[in-house]
């Protein structure tokens, strides 16, 4: 157990030893293990975008194994998926890479104005399936949000009495808000401290533009003169955000598409004092010998073997 | 116990012996015992379009025992029905065949944009009538479609805690499609998905035709060049789409009306490497010698003893 | 035990011994015990229309206890009320008739396209006040009909585990349906056979008109000619779309004024195989010894000792 | 015990001993005990109006306690409010009247064409605070009608359960109702109807004006010559309605302003053969010296000891 | 234990002495121990209004710890707070100060006419983190106000039943209300009113302004020359709307922005009779020190100590 993750477990005080054992878990698993730094490789993609365009590009991915192969040779923290993609793994690779059941899903066969998410899982599914934790996705922003918010309330503590983590994915969206404002650094950094208010243990937001999107947020941040920047500041922000950098922050990439940014955006990650990143089409959807080395690239970024 | 049947339950890892054992129950019943292909008889009709246009052509089908005895006599592996059809029957027909609980339903006394199904069975009816399975109505598509996803999942949560197999059909339809889309290959593909993804061992859709519905999908179609041009191709993508075929589909027939077409639309599943059929109307709208003739060439072309 | 009541038990054979006896009490009560038939008195329409216009005409009837004398000294089989009527003399005639507890009612002090009811009694309550059975509306047709159809499942489900027997008013109503629809021959075969898929083990429908109101179930009506020509062939048409039969199927009177014009009605029922009547207003909104007259020649024509 | 209470309470037979019981106290308390009538004072003002608007005229009202004393010192049969006011004077009056907790309430800060109430009290605070009943009103003519009397119906049933007697506020609002229609008779009588058929032990109407809402009911009124032309004779009506007068129904006053014309009200209400009074504002918004005597009269009006 | 608290203590004489303990716990902490009046401090407004919003000002505020110790070092009675924050801190501070779970929460990401607030919290996480209070938000005026009335019912009996006391934060707002309604007096003494009928110990509503809102209570204000004046006396006439001063009412600032006009409030909710204040912005938006100074300044308000 390094320093670093005793600091972090530290941070947890309210939860029991189960939840510590768990977090620990994924802190302590994979090639950032014990650095307080965590690369998880999720795949949901399936479900939310269709699987030709999800798998398509790479079909070793349709086969539910790969994923776990992927996240395993790659040495991610953690692989997390919904309910099927577990199931098909879960006994196979039992014990070799900590899980995270997506709980709750989306698809696009219908367009929204302000979209929800179905539960797809539940803890004691999670259970079943040996899972560290719990993840779950809100829509800040969206007329579903006051929902959403109850239901992963109600799951958090049946998760934390289980010991287990929750993962909160906190996505702006909805009519509440521009597109532009969606990754606005101010929806950001509040949608990242609706989720640690809500409880959760890890906390995944997409990596913020500039954008200020709400008027009284916006004389706020120029009054106070908030250094929101260069992305690393943006970070740093967002982490702030979450409760002084006492909950862990970790980011999905932005628009990028050449592999240099995503880097970019992984430094950005790392100076501004995130905890990781989360990502998912970057990896699957290319050859698994050019993933690991993609993977293997972030990862040196956060350990610092890689400038 | 066949190697073929062997292997599929290697597929379901994360399911309890009580699963296994119903699946295979499934997959050993009948003429195509042990192939690890299947043909259901499914009889909701009455409920979905009226008795009138279920069963006065084939007068014999409003007596709920012929359709226990029709499954029986075909060999099919499994029967398939609501509640009422099956309560009618299960005592006098106790151990002769797999029964299938068919747990929600519509009916067309009202027409909907987005349609959604009623709760008719549950899995304690499920298992106090001998069921093997809970069989259940998704509309991808829907605007009721997260709930429904919600339900079913909840449901094939319980069923598997009691060693009941979960079947899903999954239908496209509502608002987010055109009537086209319904059957395109696209959310066909991606309808399966969302079954395996919900937790269903056992998928069924309808035969897709070669329409793209979604654009973002069609980019991907395209530049891949995925192979959608025949009934097989498009038979072997949607198994792709479930999990690289590690997860039971079977298919329902199209407008097909001649016997022949049916024919060449089970070759096509064949040799897409699907696993089997659902047949209904086709079934029991005509007389029973008919039928029976009719199923036996079905289940010969699955068992390769008719080409 | 008549052979012809140890019949119609045999058709339910997935209930337990607890609601084969409560049917077998209804077979067995009354003036036509033991024949298969039945003729029931239903009085809810205090709730339903007020109390006015219900029991104005004939002002014994605002006692609730008059209608337990009523329905014994006519000899009817059971008497179904909501649970005010039914906690009003439940102690005093105990033991005396069977008693069906009607479980969701509706008034018309709202006017609407989409009726639904309100849920005004529980199994619990059924079995508090000795019950033999539940009776439950519902309104295919109606946008509210999958709810209705879902909440009787859940009671049937209970009712049963209980050993209480499930009656199903089906009545066809609602946004799906024209005026005439209501009593379309299409459309009250589809309402009984709905009923009997939701697991009633008897059935309440209104007589037919020949009317028939959805365009896809005309088309096979007429290609396979169905006999709806008579109210008699209705009738058998209605028994046969409820399990060719096997399913108790009791009607409620038409638009009949004159008593020859429900006598008549009767005798179609008689003649298509029906298994009897639910006779309200006319029976309690006249004084009793005529009621006691009219209710004695209908049960006469069922029993074959009146023409 | 008297013979009229005894005779009352036979009224009740399905109800279990503990209700009796509580039937009994509330009949057998204050001014007015044995006689079969009942005077109760009800104080939910303070949450329906505003608590200026209530007890702004008579500043001791503010006071919970006073409410407890005003209803003890007249001889009230019971004393009726929400939960906070219960719970602000319960151990301090305990066992000195009987009390009745008002389970649901409504506010104006908001007007609504359809009201509907807020669930403010539960069973198990009736019982925790000794109460012998618990209240519910109901809005018949609101589109929230049927939910309203699905809840009451639940409640109904655990309050029986648990030994309490279950009171009734049946008020027609809503869009189903003309302004005039509230008040009509025949809708006062349907409301009043509605009560008792969801089992209610004691029904709250108001006095009815001789309107008359509804065709239908109209017409029968006139041809058979309902008598309704007096306030006696509607109540009588109303009595009636409430199955021939074996449930207790007790009247709030109508517009009367004058204490004069609140007497005649409890005059006809006693010729009518109604069983009491539940008057508010007309008791806590004058001084209490002046309360007392009011009440005073009103019960001696009801006792016969003053004209 | 003082003869004041004692005193209060006995207002609440259908609590259980578990929940009377609490209380107790909360009037017996910090510089105000004994003397029966309250300061607060609450922080939910980075979930309110966003965090930069909310601690940019005082970028100390980010992190949870900082509002434990401001609100020990300060000596106020307690702290409230959302979930997260609780957790945040809940062990490392255990046992140095009362907290209270802000158990509903609202966020400015979506603008509605009518709001509601989010379940974020239950009455088993605040036992788990130690706490001796809910807190609870309802807007009356708004469309969901019978639905949030309900959810604190039910909550406050858990809560009560489990020895933690029911603080309920009164916020007029909806479509009912003008804007300048939200704070009007006729408007606040309702709300206050209100919580008091739903069960609270504690009451927090807005200090009002003079404005009335609402027609038929304008009139009563008039004809019974009801004092609301000053500010002190429009606080009276809350604390006397509040069960006669038999229930804890303290209030929130007003628009006051300089630190004089705060203290003027403060006087006049002392003048008035009032209990205490809940400070947030005030309180944490600028450095420890001034903060310690300003509340020890409030402190010394209600104490005495300082005019």
């Amino acid at each position: 157990m390094t320093e670093r993750v005793r600091e972090i477990l530290g941070w947890y005080g309210s939860d029991n030893p189960g939840t510590l054992t768990n977090l620990a878990r994924l802190l302590n698993s994979g090639t950032l293990a014990g650095t307080g730094k965590l690369v998880i490789l999720p795949v949901d993609q399936g479900m939310e975008h269709g699987p030709a365009r999800s798998f398509a590009p790479n079909p070793a991915g349709y086969d539910p194994r790969y994923h776990f192969e992927l996240a395993i040779e790659a040495g991610c923290n953690a692989y997390a998926a919904p309910l099927g993609f577990l199931e098909a793994g879960a006994r196979e690779f039992a014990g070799r890479i900590p899980l995270i059941l997506k709980m709750n899903n989306h698809d696009v066969l219908l367009d929204e104005r302000d979209p929800d998410q179905a539960m797809t899982g539940s803890v004691r599914e999670a259970m079943r399936l040996g899972c560290v934790a719990v993840g779950f996705t809100i829509y800040p922003g969206s007329a579903h949000r006051l929902e959403m918010y109850g239901r992963i309330r109600a799951i958090a503590e049946e998760a934390k009495q289980n010991g287990l983590a929750v993962v909160v994915w906190s996505y702006p969206r909805g009519s509440g808000l521009s597109k532009e404002g969606e990754t606005g650094i101010d929806v950001t950094a509040y949608a990242a401290h609706i989720a640690a208010q809500l409880g959760a243990h890890i906390i995944k937001v997409k990596l913020p533009a500039a954008h200020l999107e709400q008027d009284a947020a916006k004389k706020v941040y120029e009054k106070e003169a908030v250094a929101i920047g260069t992305p690393a500041e943006r970070v740093r922000h967002v982490v702030q955000a979450a409760f002084a950098g006492r909950r862990i922050v970790i980011f999905s990439g932005g628009a990028a598409n050449k592999d240099e940014a995503v880097f970019d955006e992984v430094r950005a990650i790392r100076d501004g004092g995130g905890f990781g990143s989360i990502i998912g089409r970057n990896s699957f959807q290319r050859k698994k010998p050019e993933a690991l080395k993609f993977l293997s690239t972030v990862m040196g970024i956060y350990a610092g073997t890689v400038k």
